[in-house]
């Protein structure tokens, strides 16, 4: 890829995975990328009673910037967001505090808007354990029954920061595809954060969706590897798992402060506060919402069929959602 | 009314105030009586996580009862329960503290299911004058932005168990015609719980409504308050303010323990606790939902048109509540 890389304008470009300090000039990067719908992180450490504060953040936003973004509850308002020219926000929960240990908080998280949830973030849930954890028993009791509340609302079940054993499981115990909407493979880049060849494949053969996270620590040389390093390996992914569940989960994070990186880290469950941290710098190809033509011409370029770059960039979220959001 | 009163079904039977340990036996009553809708309190002290559990536990009773009752969150709602033969519930907050302090809770609440709330109960509220405090200085400024958000929304402004300054400042604020949803005039039984001439010509003149309550403490002679008595004071009220704006507003309790009289009078803000309260003995006429029928042929017996009654039982709620539901 010496050459210089056309940009490639995908019909459907949807990205199952952002974090920002949300503005206006975001959304109008959004828009500039031709960015079809967005999966908003709205919490991670926040209880029920904290998240519908961000939920109501939310509102205002979407009152403020109704030319350029809308709300997507279901797979019709996606195509209505489409039709528009408008970016379609989708709400997700990281981490499931959000609901407490209260079953019912997993409906009325869904009737405001909730799309997506981790069932466990970086430690042991009450649900599931996360990727940090030196032990993992596998989804708990509590957990199934999540699982199976989340099944029947349309609830999509993400372990992008689960650790194995669970994730493994959510994919046995749900009667739906799950999603990992954040994650490359850990063939590539070596963290456990990332997905084995194990889970990548249980998760195609459940018809389940792999978002590829282009968040620094995912990727394997950092904030220096190349759009080629990672269109090679989206190549490779292919041939493992192939075609049909892999898409986009950038895992962008914008304009935030430096705390709130210790937040995410560390929320309110430990006194070590971890002040040195820093966001990692962003690859030069992948800075915010308007270089997705740069990524889905990096894919073409790496000999990727259009139809195959439509179905990365969007085609197979779509498809997805359009299921996904259906209640049983 | 020495002779037998016969029985009346109106066609539409809507009781704007109920509070119940609610269960099949009072659905299933409610199906007896023909009553069409119910405004269901829900939270007085609850806080804003507190009310989600409320509103979580409604979500259970219509999935469990779905045969009898159905949630109303639009008039057309109302309308299929006519047509199913079921009776429709809405769901109130008599107190403001399930917003706390958020003007974004409004909307909350509003997207989960709430269609009334008061701005006060008994005490002083962020927003209005509860009718036991000695002084009312009226509507507050987060009162204002409240009800300009109620307004908004379509939530319905109720002043039930408000003061005299603050009922009147609301009816003027508001843009939208406000509720008393359950209380008597003031000149037939004299508690300031009840409400002024003043207070219902003004409440009247603005198209609002009043909801008439059965509740002992509302009735001139307490629980010996007989049904004519009852249908006379109908007949002085629509002397003074006419048939258009008066309904029905039960403030029925069914099945609560005595703990719970004390809850609603001390919530959380005292130490002094009131166990020696007991529900005052309901009257004859007026027990359970099973009632409605008896009731409305007591107004047939009092010399009332049929077409009167048929508003009062539940046209005038019907007509109102069309509008008032309705977002601005």
């Amino acid at each position: 890829m010496t050459e210089k890389i056309e940009d490639y304008r995908a019909e459907y470009v949807i990205d199952a995975c952002q974090y920002a300090n949300w503005n206006r000039t975001i959304f109008e990067q959004m828009r500039e990328g031709g960015v079809t719908c967005v999966n908003a992180t709205i919490a991670y450490w926040e209880n029920t009673r904290e998240t519908l504060t961000r939920i109501a953040e939310w509102r205002r936003l979407f009152a403020a910037n109704a030319d350029l973004i809308m709300p997507v509850k279901t797979f019709t308002d996606i195509r209505r967001a489409k039709k528009d020219g408008r970016t379609g926000i989708t709400l997700a929960l990281q981490h499931c505090l959000p609901i407490e240990e209260e079953i019912d908080m997993v409906e009325i998280m869904h009737d405001l808007g909730v799309r997506f949830m981790q069932l466990s973030y970086n430690n042991q849930s009450t649900l599931a354990t996360g990727w940090l954890e030196s032990e993992d028993p596998g989804i708990t009791r509590f957990g199934r029954e999540v699982i199976r509340e989340m099944n029947r609302l349309g609830v999509v079940i993400d372990m992008s920061h689960s650790a194995e054993r669970s994730t493994l499981d959510a994919i046995e115990i749900s009667e739906r595809p799950i999603a990992i909407t954040h994650a490359n493979p850990i063939s590539w880049c070596d963290t456990r954060r990332n997905k084995s060849d194990t889970v990548l494949k249980s998760l195609a053969e459940s018809s389940g969706m792999l978002g590829f996270s282009f968040y620094p620590n995912h990727l394997r040389d950092g904030s220096d590897t190349t759009l080629e390093e990672f269109c090679n390996m989206v190549a490779r992914t292919v041939e493992l798992i192939g075609t049909e569940h892999i898409g986009i989960g950038s895992d962008l994070v914008q304009g935030q402060p430096y705390w709130v990186i210790d937040w995410m880290r560390s929320g309110k469950w430990t006194k070590q506060t971890l002040n040195s941290l820093k966001w990692p710098v962003p690859t030069t190809w992948f800075k915010d919402n308007s270089n997705f033509p740069g990524i889905a011409g990096g894919l073409l370029a790496k000999g990727f069929a259009k139809e195959e770059v439509e179905q990365i960039m969007g085609g197979n979220w779509l498809r997805f959602i359009e299921t996904a959001f259906r209640p049983a």
